[in-house]
């Protein structure tokens, strides 16, 4: 590899942009041959894959060299939520013609971001078809510093990276609105931030290797706070074995400030059940607390306790309610129904 | 992972049918986290990646069990040409429904060949779309040892393992007939021996391990043997800086027997130009025949030797018909236009 389909012509085109000069790397033997060869791993492997379909994961309008950048970010946001160093990555493409503007701008967004991280593009299958990807990406973690979905234990606090529900909001306007325009009364500022979030979300992979051995357990933000923070109770609980919930305080979630003019449960809302934040996710002890706080301004990247692991309470059933208790600045209970999240599909949500 | 998309209900159908019972195998975390981690590679990890897309790659009324075998049967081949060890995979898949029968009869089909040769599903992702699969495979080989395309050096032997042309020929017989009647006139188990070996490919992990370190280069036969002696051709000519030529015995192409009754051009002409044998082709220097002889009795696998390679004669264009030279069995030179091999489709060809 890298193997293309494509028709005379095009496939000059396509070894064109995926070929690459070499560079010292991890690959002993990269794209051309049956396999791409690695270098041992230092520690484990950590392996992901994803796969993107349009009109399912992204829109039919896409600018190519976002899609190129998303279609990474969203695998090394695995890596992220793994604390793993990412070390290369494979691509399976099908587009429904090959053109040199649309495969520039294509390499152009995944290549920056590959670089970004010193990931390696070792492998890859190119075919005529509808436009999809598949991503399948390698890093390496020391497996028991690796964070893992089923360490959350009771008492735990719990916080979440950057800010949340921008993503979401771009999709909901996008979806309401049929188009790109940016609404009244929203300054442009606000608008491209937002937009950004969705199409160039920023994979937390700096931040993920230095939760290693810090986080007790940790999941990136795909498909909604709510959803993905239920991956960690249910592993987290069958890890324990006992029944771990989780209270979130909802002033406390960092709303993106796109969201600044909606109703408050609007925002809530967006931000608990809206998907594609590709923020991290994580519980920590109390004791690492100061830790936590000095990471985030060495990094710049703020870090919010938003709520913590408890037990669920005696007697309780295995409810949704009983597994997320959302809770107000008063301390009351709120009761909101979050819908899983569905991407860009209505007939459909996603789970794990 | 295992990440599902899907209507609630067909969630559980899918966990249901891709998780397993816990064993001992290379993977320290399986599918359930953000990624799987696997245990450090003994050697270099071989990589590779496929992307099969319905009415390209497979025929949309592929049984289901079929297409889970030969999914990753044409990933186990790519390892098998490097002469790597299968340790595990990742499958990423979108199907238009998911019912109870389809995925217990693509479950089959996927995990009867992975357990054959100890390959582990380490994750995946399945999305609701038109059916297609990519599916990333890793194995372990040692670097120095691995079976390369480019070690093929003048005056070595080229062999082919099995036979050829049996896939092409069920392909091309669909094609033409619309359907998989048996034609008249032909045996159901030789009908049914071609129908095999399009549908449920045997990958050669068995021979490429016994070839790593004897044979001098090596790639599996998915595009047909023409075109895939090419790639070897020209990533070993440019590796030891002379132009290399391959000659081809005609006499001594291994012809699927289903083939007997057509006219020998055509023969040819499918087991030189047809795809999907998944056979090894591989070159190793004269002195090695009695072990290569000796390694065919003991796998019970006939390996045959089919012709050489050459320098590309001194003035001679670097035109396919100088790269590749066909001789009848008088060796006199036969000239053939082979066309590139083009799965199922007319308007696009396979290159590397």
């Amino acid at each position: 590899m890298f193997r293309a389909e494509a028709v005379p012509g095009e496939f000059d085109l396509i070894a064109r942009h995926f070929t690459r000069p070499h560079r010292r790397s991890r690959a002993l033997l990269g794209v051309g041959d049956d396999c791409a060869l690695l270098a041992p791993a230092r520690g484990a492997l950590a392996v992901s894959t994803d796969m993107l379909l349009e009109g399912r994961h992204f829109f039919p309008e896409v600018d190519p060299e976002s899609l190129g950048h998303k279609a990474l970010a969203v695998n090394l946001s695995d890596l992220a939520a793994m604390g793993a160093h990412p070390v290369a990555f494979t691509l399976a493409l099908a587009l429904p013609q090959a053109t040199d503007d649309w495969l520039s701008r294509f390499a152009r967004g995944l290549f920056d971001l590959a670089d970004a991280h010193g990931c390696e593009l070792v492998g890859g299958d190119t075919t005529r078809g509808p436009l999809s990807l598949c991503i399948t990406v390698m890093g390496e973690v020391d497996p028991v510093r690796a964070l893992r979905r089923d360490g959350a234990r009771a008492g735990d606090e719990l916080w979440v990276s950057g800010d949340l529900g921008g993503a979401a909001w771009a999709v909901a306007h996008r979806q309401a609105s049929g188009g790109w325009a940016r609404p009244q009364g929203l300054t442009s500022a606000l608008f491209e931030a937002a937009q950004e979030r969705l199409h160039r979300p920023l994979p937390r992979v700096t931040l993920g290797k230095a939760l290693a051995g810090l986080a007790s357990a940790a999941i990136d933000l795909s498909d909604g706070l709510s959803g993905d923070l239920g991956h960690v109770l249910a592993r987290s609980s069958q890890a324990c074995g006992h029944r771990l919930a989780a209270q979130i305080a909802l002033d406390q979630l960092p709303l993106h400030p796109v969201l600044g003019g909606l109703p408050l449960e609007q925002q809530w809302r967006l931000a608990l059940a809206g998907g594609d934040d590709y923020e991290l996710l994580f519980s920590a002890p109390v004791s690492r607390r100061s830790e936590l706080q000095a990471l985030a301004a060495r990094l710049a990247l703020p870090l919010t306790r938003i709520g913590q692991i408890e037990p669920v309470r005696q007697g309780a059933h295995d409810h949704e309610a009983d597994r997320l208790r959302l809770i107000d600045a008063h301390g009351r209970a709120v009761s909101m129904t979050l819908q899983a999240h569905d991407h860009f599909s209505d007939h459909a949500s996603r789970h794990e």
